[in-house]
């Protein structure tokens, strides 16, 4: 790999404000719109939380029951969307379907002034899950699958969608934490691109179609169906960390360990732990776990490297019966929360973000006309 | 507005390295791979800025001829893609059209490998005036026009498409110009967001839809299309002169003029001004000429800002009888190129793009339960 200069990946580097979350600041951890991931992980609902990144404050009883009703009726597809999702081959990327569908949906419902935002954003909260989960059913067996049950819940919904049966109160509460703590996390790549996307005063659509399509690289929501990988070829913990060692050895990356920003640990890996562990007492069956507590020990001795919230989410959600492949796309239904209020604060105080690049190409040559070229 | 930090909008900082173009830098306004632009612009075709931009290098005689034989068996429409294309709305936005394509495309035609990479641009640069044309005159007429015409150049086949006959060789060399001009310019806005794309490893299409969702705002690739509405609603010089005015009294921005990195001239703008020229004299109709030179006399006495390659682009479309919806979407065709090179060159020298934000919110506080929060 060449030199790169100081400012490349602008690590460490401001690129403006944001009002919306602290990573790794103010003493704590991480917090949205000031209350601090912890607590919202106890204490909150994920609809609250969207609420709260939606519209800066926890809503209050009223303003709850009213986003959660709004949410209800937003789910349903259009059926020039459900023409096109049925059209896209079976093999495809779940986070293309995610893009595309996104796009679509611009063309259909297009955002004709920046006065729909809320609404929009409101609209691809509650129907993300409805496009990941049709998409998913029609392709794995050809049906049609409702995605308009009433649950107030989004987890519920998401796994209602996915099981064809509600379910239990752990499944739930473990799927409600996760989107919690997936929903914001101030300038990470997806959101940046979505608030450079923005600062050109595009529309919603681009700067989410944009996000998704920044969240699909395995260097960023992609580490959680990564991590998973991991488990699902190894049969023990002396396998798995026979593996991971030999893979060390190879510099090859583990997925789920360490952070662009965070340089001790990662507040949200105690949260989704917790859940993780309780899923598989549930299901009396914590092979796994102990595998992954293994690899979390080996990766803090030898690489001095954390599990971040991927590296647990994975377990979480192999527990749920998640595909794999869902993994990144139930990233897009929680994350839309925090892109979302990044696109309406960019808007807000717009600078359209356009930096320089070093120069490091050849010095200035004269054209030849292409006869005269030499082969 | 708030004020911003010193950061925001990166403006004059330095976001990573790049061979690929220089802007305002090394004595010249600007180069693509280290050829000038004035000569591109004069001697070259865009074919064979294409190739350059694409493998950094002028083709040989061989190269071009094998080049343009792989473009034109790449510009035909999947069946999926233009069912898709005639579901899109009517009074869908033009962009919205190509960012839903491109996303369709890669379901169809996935990235799997990053060796596919220049198979991919190849096929993207010869797809999108498909694309756009197809969708255009379908919306239009209700006609599925030819979109495979066996013309060498791509600014022939674009005209071809719209014209429904050949263009003259002064239409189609004003074209070619256009489409060297707008290929490539460094870190702007959609090249930045399709680098940030390309940064988490996610594949071609998903840094090209970012791309174009981030070209579709009015800051951006909406300009030109700007610039056009200046002078369709006014009748002569006095009227534009006088409507200038207004908007400046008024803080309105006068699209077309200035730019974020240029800080003297745009190099571009005498080149497209030729051909703008040309083509009004051809079509005996200086009017609108008189007024962009009186506009473009006033911004420079009275606001010291010059006019960009977007003000007689915006000319040189309306002579080409290129519809203001289109104006954008040909950057597209354009800038492809440039977009191409730099997931390239980003991909080389890969380092995931994630700056930090400084916090302006709340202090921390504590959750409080819904029951208890004052409406």
């Amino acid at each position: 790999m060449a030199k790169q200069n100081k400012t490349a990946g602008l690590r460490g580097l401001s690129a403006g404000e944001t009002a919306i979350s602290t990573v790794d600041k103010q003493g704590t951890g991480l917090s949205y719109y000031g209350y601090d991931i912890e607590q919202l992980a106890q204490y909150a609902s994920f609809e609250e939380v969207a609420y709260l990144l939606l519209y800066a404050e926890l809503p209050t009883h009223t303003q709850l029951n009213e986003f959660i009703h709004r949410l209800k009726q937003a789910r349903s597809l259009p059926e020039t969307l459900k023409q096109v999702l049925e059209k896209i081959p079976a093999e495809s990327h779940p986070m293309d379907v995610m893009r595309t569908a996104c796009s679509i949906l611009g063309t259909l419902e297009p955002e004709l002034n920046f006065k729909q935002q809320t609404q929009i954003a409101e609209r691809l909260l509650a129907i993300f899950p409805s496009i990941m989960c049709y998409w998913y059913c029609f392709n794995k067996t050809g049906k049609r699958i409702n995605i308009t049950y009433s649950h107030n819940s989004i987890a519920q919904h998401i796994l209602q969608m996915l099981y064809g049966k509600p379910p239990n109160t752990l499944q739930q509460k473990a799927m409600d934490v996760s989107l919690i703590l997936y929903a914001e996390h101030e300038f990470n790549a997806s959101t940046f691109t979505a608030r450079i996307c923005a600062s050109t005063l595009s529309d919603f659509y681009s700067a989410i179609c944009a996000a998704i399509g920044s969240l699909r690289g395995p260097l960023h929501g992609g580490a959680n169906e990564g991590s998973l990988h991991l488990f699902s070829s190894c049969k023990n913990s002396e396998q798995v960390i026979a593996k991971v060692k030999d893979k060390l050895q190879k510099k090859e990356k583990i997925m789920g360990f360490g952070h662009a920003v965070y340089k001790k640990s990662d507040p949200r890996n105690a949260l989704i732990k917790h859940w993780a562990r309780k899923l598989s007492e549930q299901a009396k069956d914590e092979h796994y776990f102990v595998m992954a507590e293994a690899i979390e020990a080996l990766m803090q001795q030898q690489k001095n490297l954390f599990a971040n919230l991927d590296f647990y989410s994975a377990l979480n959600y192999h527990f749920l019966d998640i595909p794999a492949s869902l993994f990144t796309p139930l990233f897009v239904c929680s994350r839309i929360t925090g892109w979302s209020a990044h696109i309406m604060e960019q808007r807000k105080h717009n600078v359209l973000i356009r930096p320089i690049a070093d120069y490091t190409g050849v010095a200035p040559r004269n054209y030849i006309p292409v006869e005269q070229r030499l082969v």
